[in-house]
């Protein structure tokens, strides 16, 4: 499988998700900055892998850091990487979960700060990877046999640090024997399903059919689709669940034709501080990202354009939410804290 | 106005819509196979506009017919053009009007079989313009003031013979003083929404936002959207409609959210013949639509992929069906039939 991320000793190497499925490129991003550089620039995107991505330029920035007030030079690397993006939660918790082993190390040799904050980093990305395979075998068994899964952007082994959230769902449910294909809503404007979760799919020869975000309501109407499987950004304590622009959309669809709709991410993506959905900040993007694919323009200049890069499912649409600690279920306010709080 | 279909001495004159927004262009079709290209290649597409160019390939295919078995011929003709799409029922509506007005006259002169059959699709192209007219006099009222209306696909003058159908409905609107804006779908895979739906209103400086298809429904929710306002490529006796697909997404999330779903037709596209709208032909077009943007890749090679052209909203979500003769409520079976019997 290929790797999203990994630490290297010569910086943080990351496929290079602007370029996929055309180009497998990789880049290394040798200090926090240009990590800072590569979560804003979407060259590693997906929360998840976001908050991989973040605990790595935490470890890479103290790694460098030089002599001097080394709190102050935390403080800068930590607010530098949270101003990257807006709605991932896990950004923040990566952050904090590094902040605070730093805080706790406070005055050790700055060479036992650094080493220990490199093999958190690592384990922050391995613990993600178990995670998913745990979340996948939660998933797996409410997917039904023999239909197709829907699934939007790309919550795959590209979005995590491996073996993905939505897409660890359908791995595990294929491993487990179940005959299931995948359609996979291309996901404008990043087209993060026709050039992502359509790429590692194949990779792992998983039957996918690509159609454009607009046919996922006509496919679910025609019977073909079993359930659909998204990621989350940021799950409030009310269940309601921000994810890719259009999962809104998906869920709606989904409910009215009598599909399950489930929504699989880790733990870190629940945030228990905010009561409802409409708390999440909602990331803005650039008009070029609508106005132009692959820098050809495909509308006329001077175009007005809006960009939401997320959207709000509210907990009324949410057959279930799968973490690597079970599945949650209506009404979310007791479920998600019973989750969080279960060993 | 930019001119989407003339008659010229020359031949039909068509402006290219396969190359705006970027570019201008104009073909030429000199005879009824380049006509009959013309509209497989979506050069002209929108149900009234094909209505219009298959009119004027009977006309240009009569005038170029060679001596000897006319009846043949035309019938080959027709077949021809009858053949290059398969869901806008407009396309087979003006066959029939050519083929009825040239059964009318069998044994008179070839030229003056000739000269009327230029004439009638003269008249069929005028009508058309006539027609646009008065359904956006008749959907003007509809429209709420001070708010924005959303609009898919392309139902402009450049899907008509000139001002549109749903975009007749909202020039109309501005007509009569309403302040609106228009929130385009971009409407994936051909981007009718962002090359021709944002081009046209730039030209008449009507507000226009282009948003990804999937972001509709995160602003109904928001509550921005007054109304929707879509066109149609046939109309089943029952009020199901088929239009652009994507079209039925946009109805679910309209009625999810209180908002107004309104279909904007000429009669020449409702066909009373079909009880439902589960027997209207969806045409499945090439894959590459999907997996190229203007010729660039956006998906893996060997990627699966389904195109359908169209999709079919249930009756229930629409509103209404605004028509050049007034506008239809449900219950379509009876509404739907006094109009079109209406002088």
């Amino acid at each position: 499988m290929v790797e999203t991320i990994e630490w290297t000793p010569g910086g943080v190497v990351m496929i290079d998700q602007t370029r996929l499925p055309l180009h497998e490129e990789y880049v290394t991003c040798r200090n926090y900055e240009e990590v800072a550089t590569a979560i804003r620039d979407m060259i590693i995107r997906g929360a998840p892998a976001i908050g991989v991505a973040a605990a790595m330029g935490v470890a890479i920035g103290v790694q460098h850091a030089g002599d001097g007030d080394l709190d102050g030079q935390v403080d800068l690397i930590c607010e530098t990487l949270a101003k990257t993006r807006p709605t991932a939660v896990n950004l923040f918790w990566a952050i904090d979960r590094m902040k605070r082993l730093y805080g706790s190390m406070r005055g050790r040799p700055l060479e036992e700060i650094r080493s220990r904050l490199i093999a958190e980093a690592q384990i922050v990305r391995e613990e993600d990877i178990a995670i998913n395979r745990a979340i996948g075998r939660n998933g797996a068994a409410l997917v039904p046999d023999g239909k197709t899964v829907l699934t939007h952007c790309n919550a795959g082994a590209l979005a995590t640090a491996g073996y993905g959230t939505a897409l660890g769902v359908i791995r595990a449910a294929i491993e487990s024997g179940k005959k299931i294909d995948v359609f996979a809503d291309e996901t404008r404007p990043f087209l993060q399903g026709a050039r992502l979760t359509v790429w590692e799919l194949q990779q792992d020869s998983i039957p996918t059919t690509l159609i454009t975000d607009n046919m996922a309501g006509h496919f679910m109407k025609a019977g073909r689709i079993g359930c659909v499987v998204v990621g989350a950004d940021r799950i409030a304590a009310n269940g309601d669940v921000a994810n890719k622009v259009g999962t809104y959309s998906v869920a709606v669809l989904a409910k009215e034709n009598g599909v399950p709709f489930y929504v699989a991410a880790p733990i870190s993506t629940l945030d228990l501080t905010l009561s409802s959905g409409e708390q999440i900040p909602i990331e803005e993007r650039s008009a070029a990202e609508v106005t132009h694919v692959f820098g050809h323009a495909v509308a006329p200049a001077g175009t007005a354009v809006k960009n939401p890069a997320f959207d709000v499912t509210p907990a009324r649409y949410v057959t279930g939410i799968i973490t690597e600690k079970g599945v949650a279920h209506a009404p979310y306010e007791e479920s998600l804290k019973k989750l969080v709080t279960t060993k």
